[in-house]
């Protein structure tokens, strides 16, 4: 392999001269900075990044823990990361912590281990601790970690609000909730919007309201149990699409059609509402924006640059679909 | 930050011995590595993973190139690989591709400035020379890139004669199919295994094939050509389930009753083919069990180990579902 000082021979020049010319730091003559660029072309000479990042401090890598990238949730985000981070020369290291706090706090000590430049993080359990003892900058997504980490993420409350007033313009009377786990902040804020529109109408009880645990399963057995046990509901507003799809499944077994008998709208705006029959309306994250959003500011913080404010709160869509057509 | 100078200083021991200590290499007297190990839990003391990678020639590391992560095929894998290798001590670098020949080749390179341990790679493009003179071992999944490169996947040409016979075997009589791109291999062996089994019929010609670029909205243009141009088509075999989605959708549009008029069926066995209206059948990859093959037998090549062969075929399961009854 070609080494640093085979380039250092071949230019006739010191390996600190090479090194400055790698590093554009320091006074290089301008011939001599064309010289070495040429025998590194010749050579094909690839500099070593980790010899390079124990002397710059940096390893161009960022961490990126979300909960399961194989919730279809989640890639568009790592993906939108990913983009925006590989222009600007970083590599993404991902990893899965299925929401435990223990793989959590493993691989943020393996990322300091690894000296990654930054980490994003979508985590409910991390402490505000965890991250300001943290040698990098961390940032997180989609949920809140402590109102001093930069966050990036929707108006969870306002499109629980939107979703459930959508069902009652299409004349749902009788509206009840699929619910999100309750340790996660951003489903106890849909349920919060959801509440704030139903709490005062003369028919809203708890019985109206069923847990879900995010997952498809769960919800198809909720909304069978709400609907079986109170055939007057005509609206669900699920807390996530793929409970909707649950809702859905489950009206579709005890013969309720959608929109007609039952309406029923999703929240994230994940692609699969569009295979659905009828197709799911939904409120609509811009999740390509928000992981590009999250990658961008990481990036300005690692450069030591200040951001002005520490949330970021991108505006959802609501997506009309048939799933609640009159 | 605690360095391993603070950890011999307070241990009274030489820098040397802390790193035999770490590095469980050479002899230290089990009381002396007692205390060395006391002084490093006192102190937090977490070793410069970069600095014992140079020392070690091991980064720890494996990287991931797959063509597109938001496509609903690849998560799974990818999570497959990442369970396996985070076990071993390996984290993963992730790149998207996006089947770009140049962006596959920029990310190998990057992967051997980071001197990644080995890596994982979907690809139809990477030359075996590529391959060849990459200083790490590389793995293919789901594309082979030579014979001479170790490869999982699954035998693509019997789940295509499988998938067609079972329209077949559900009374369907004019088989049309909606394949992949021309570049992509497993596409050409699911349509030779379509085409083995309806060559010799008297009713097949070109006619009945046509292109989906293993997308849904072009499958779903194809799937409406077919149908409306030959309203006798009664069976579709689509080479991916995006674009038996895209089938379905089109059937739906021109109130083709599936599976009474047309029957579909896909392959790969993502998720939402359990989302839609009827559920989709389809020709399933045990997606998990490939992933963590694949990093598997990445772990044994980076360990210097042996494999005794090449090639690993994974079985396919035909997923009989709503949309192929008769």
């Amino acid at each position: 392999m070609t080494t640093i000082r085979d380039v250092a021979k071949l230019a006739s020049v010191s390996v600190a001269t090479v090194s400055r010319v790698l590093n554009n730091s320091g006074y290089v003559n301008e011939l001599t900075r064309e010289r070495v660029n040429k025998v590194i072309n010749e050579l094909n000479y690839q500099p070593n990044s980790i010899a390079r990042s124990l002397y710059k401090k940096e390893t161009k890598t960022v961490g990126f823990i979300v909960p399961d990238i194989s919730n279809p949730f989640f890639p568009a985000l790592i993906r939108a990361a990913e983009d925006y981070l590989n222009e600007q020369g970083f590599t993404i290291i991902l990893c899965n912590s299925d929401e435990d706090v223990e793989k959590e706090e493993r691989y943020l000590s393996m990322m300091k281990q690894k000296y990654v430049d930054g980490v994003l993080i979508i985590s409910d359990y991390l402490t505000a601790e965890q991250v300001k003892e943290a040698p990098m900058p961390i940032l997180a997504l989609d949920r809140t970690v402590d109102d001093d980490v930069p966050t990036v993420l929707v108006d969870n409350y306002q499109g629980g609000r939107t979703a459930t007033k959508h069902l009652m313009e299409m004349g749902c009377e009788r509206i009840a909730h699929i619910r999100g786990p309750e340790h996660i902040e951003n489903a106890n804020d849909r349920y919060d919007g959801y509440l704030n529109i139903v709490r005062d109408t003369d028919w809203f009880d708890d019985s109206y309201v069923a847990q879900g645990g995010y997952q498809l399963n769960q919800a198809k057995e909720a909304a069978t149990k709400l609907l079986t046990e109170n055939p007057s509901i005509d609206g669900i507003f699920a807390s996530n699409d793929l409970m909707a799809l649950g809702a859905l499944k489950a009206a579709e077994r005890l013969n309720f059609n959608v929109p007609h008998d039952v309406k029923i709208i999703g929240f994230d705006g994940i692609e699969w509402t569009k295979a659905t029959t009828p197709e799911l309306s939904t409120m609509s994250q811009p999740l390509y924006e928000i992981g590009k959003k999250a990658a961008s500011l990481l990036v300005e913080i690692i450069q030591g640059n200040k951001i002005d404010q520490k949330k970021f709160i991108f505006p959802l869509t609501l997506e009309k679909r048939k799933s609640t057509e009159r």
